[in-house]
């Protein structure tokens, strides 16, 4: 099982710096590319759509609720139409300016709150899928690889959308395949336990759960995360581990 | 020669309204759609888009500045990068929604400030025909027709792109073929002289400026206001005479 | 029981411009002024409290979250430290404005998605009563007149802040006291089912729920809406019942 | 004559960090805080205020174009009325938010190009002043020393408010006492000179100008910059050369 490793990265904005992309780009298969939203602005975009392309990095859309201020993190109440609308805005704006470097956009991987919604509230999951059977071109949705793909798969299917699942190499899992909160303890892995839970996944397709269970996830993508140098570490192991 | 009417339109944002657009679209050919910088929200797009298509209007992009508080107005100092990440942005955000909708993006209107400093320095315009070059698909760019046209022609041809001219209807010219400034008395027309511009027009492709010269002005559109009631009847009038 | 009349205004945004205001300030008493997060900019500001000049009206404060596009009716996920540091930092700025041109502002009503979490989360009211309690000048808080009220005047009291209730005239209630969901058929009064809350809320200090029951409903002043010229016929009529 | 040394603070955003706050507070006598306007949200507002006052360092509000994503940097051509409402309800949010911790606004000093504005034309400086004179507490206005500050002083007490005036430690001066553009070589001095030049300032108050004359600049604050480590640095030597 070939495990991809995606990233947000292009999160800056303006004079406002944030993430180690120029570290992170070596090591990584799939950017998930802020659209203006919740971070990012047109320049940003450019410039790590130029990343990207000297990496041969696969390109994701990375759209949000409209919250600079919050970093889209705020889950917003927005209608179907405003969610369809919004998802729409952002990816064609990436797509452009991927195509006006002779790029393709693969993929959309929600932000934040707008991730968080997609996977709790199917309203807000078949409006981003919407958006996706509406827009131009082929491109794929990822989401969380959880016990309930298949719901997941089937309601895709309904759309003739494809799906990527993506599984957190960091973080814990609690038995419903949710990832524990960050406000419980032991919820964000150590390095140690990190690389075990990667291990896990590889070759078993499965993680421990914070209570010791073993749960199914089969996942096309490991989400890392490059906010810090530490995190920069953490996917240099993890990619040697992969490439095993 | 068959002059179109053109109109800036979409530029409503979340709760608030701005333009008759349902009394306008059914009078013009050309619907300069604002894309979310000064004006337009992603559902207010969608929405334009869909009575762009209910009455066979074309489409175009109308980037701007992103200053929503000053509705693109003012002039921003932003480089050749930013000014063409900005418009690439702004234009690939509605070609995509039209797409989606099965429609098309034929030209590119900048708005406001933007469309100004266009005009006026050969930075600002370079940096706009620059997208519009990379820009994946075939757009045309629309200017002031002005005495500096095959200049513009020049230019463009360099880029390989097209162009459209567009003459104003309700503004007097001064005798450089610039619009008389807003502060000058009778810099906009009334009802009977406007008309008599546009007459003249279409029949000679010519204005009178304001000292009473007669100037060469060709263009492919005429842009029309639909703020209020007022606008919609001047729209109207515009129509018939140009029908004739 | 004298009943005053508060209105939302000073909602327009650069060019956007929201509701009738000009109209709507000679007939209320208390002006809820937008402060620039849902609506409302410094010069909007600057104007909208000239008129309650004009007018002799009091000065509200109506901070909101940060969602222009929104208008602050999406409740919007924010800390204790977060709601406070916007209402310190919103109300603070109408104050400033307000002392500038002589005037003083009276209470603080929080707006949209803002005043429902106030009304429906224990977390969101307190921190709205610390922001109160810690601005360094005499403010009331208003907020919605329910059968909750003892226990609002009891927080209020911990605070040592005042509290003004108000009551809605054109709403529908429920048996809880609380206004009935839009989305239900007659949740909104006509005119006549309008007046006559109005009479009763002033006559007897109550409301005839939806279910045909009698609430005790003692309000400081009633909520009333100059979004167009019905609302602010509207208004004339209530002032006029209410000058009995 | 003792010189104070004001820095920049405060304009980090969500959760966009910028500068490095806590390393500089400790060595500065005036902080000049981001009112939200390009940098800076109320609860860093409240984070920085409460810096301040940890450190017993003076409060400046520090207020911009509204220009977020570019940082304040850009010039855009406002009128009187908008420049004196915006920096009115910048700095009335700031002292509002003073007030409540127990501390109070000191000064003024525009930032970016707000500040390059009000140091280059009349008609910003005076809708500057007019903010600072209708403001509701003293406050004064921090500029530029130049060779026009007796005009800036002229000017000042027509509006009744008072002036400080701060010199730049590591910039090279033009011969009009203007800095000289950061895009000529040795705009920027490095450390030896920057030395230098705050040794002669505070003992001779002049500045040695690009073309070796000397000017006279009578400052009663350096302007430092803690934008990063070798920023911080400085700042440090800075301070022990004026302490001696």
């Amino acid at each position: 099982m070939a495990l991809m490793l995606n990233c947000d990265l292009g999160e800056s904005f303006g004079s406002y710096n944030m993430g180690l992309d120029k570290e992170v780009f070596p090591h990584i298969n799939q950017a998930n590319i802020a659209c203006g939203f919740h971070g990012g602005d047109p320049l940003v975009m450019v410039n790590t759509l130029a990343l990207a392309k000297e990496y041969g990095v696969e390109i994701g859309a990375h759209p949000a609720y409209p919250d600079l201020v919050g970093f889209g993190r705020r889950s917003m109440n927005c209608s179907h139409q405003e969610v369809r609308a919004m998802v729409l805005y952002q990816i064609s704006a990436l797509d452009g300016l991927a195509k006006s470097s002779g790029q393709r956009m693969d993929y959309v991987k929600p932000h934040g709150a707008l991730y968080n919604d997609m996977m709790a509230k199917v309203e807000v999951r078949l409006a981003i899928m919407q958006a996706i059977k509406d827009f131009h071109g082929d491109v794929k949705l990822m989401l969380q690889a959880t016990p309930e793909c298949a719901l997941h798969l089937k309601e895709a299917a309904d759309y003739g959308i494809e799906l990527l699942f993506e599984a957190f190499a960091d973080r814990c899992y609690d038995d419903d395949g949710k990832l524990l909160s960050r406000s419980r303890p032991n919820a964000v892995h150590n390095r140690e336990n990190m690389l075990a839970q990667v291990r896990q996944l590889k070759e078993h397709g499965t993680v421990t759960t914070v209570s010791g269970n073993i749960l199914k996830v089969q996942a096309d993508s490991l989400c890392v995360h490059g906010d810090n140098l530490e995190g920069v570490q953490a996917i240099e192991h993890i990619k040697a581990l992969i490439a095993l």
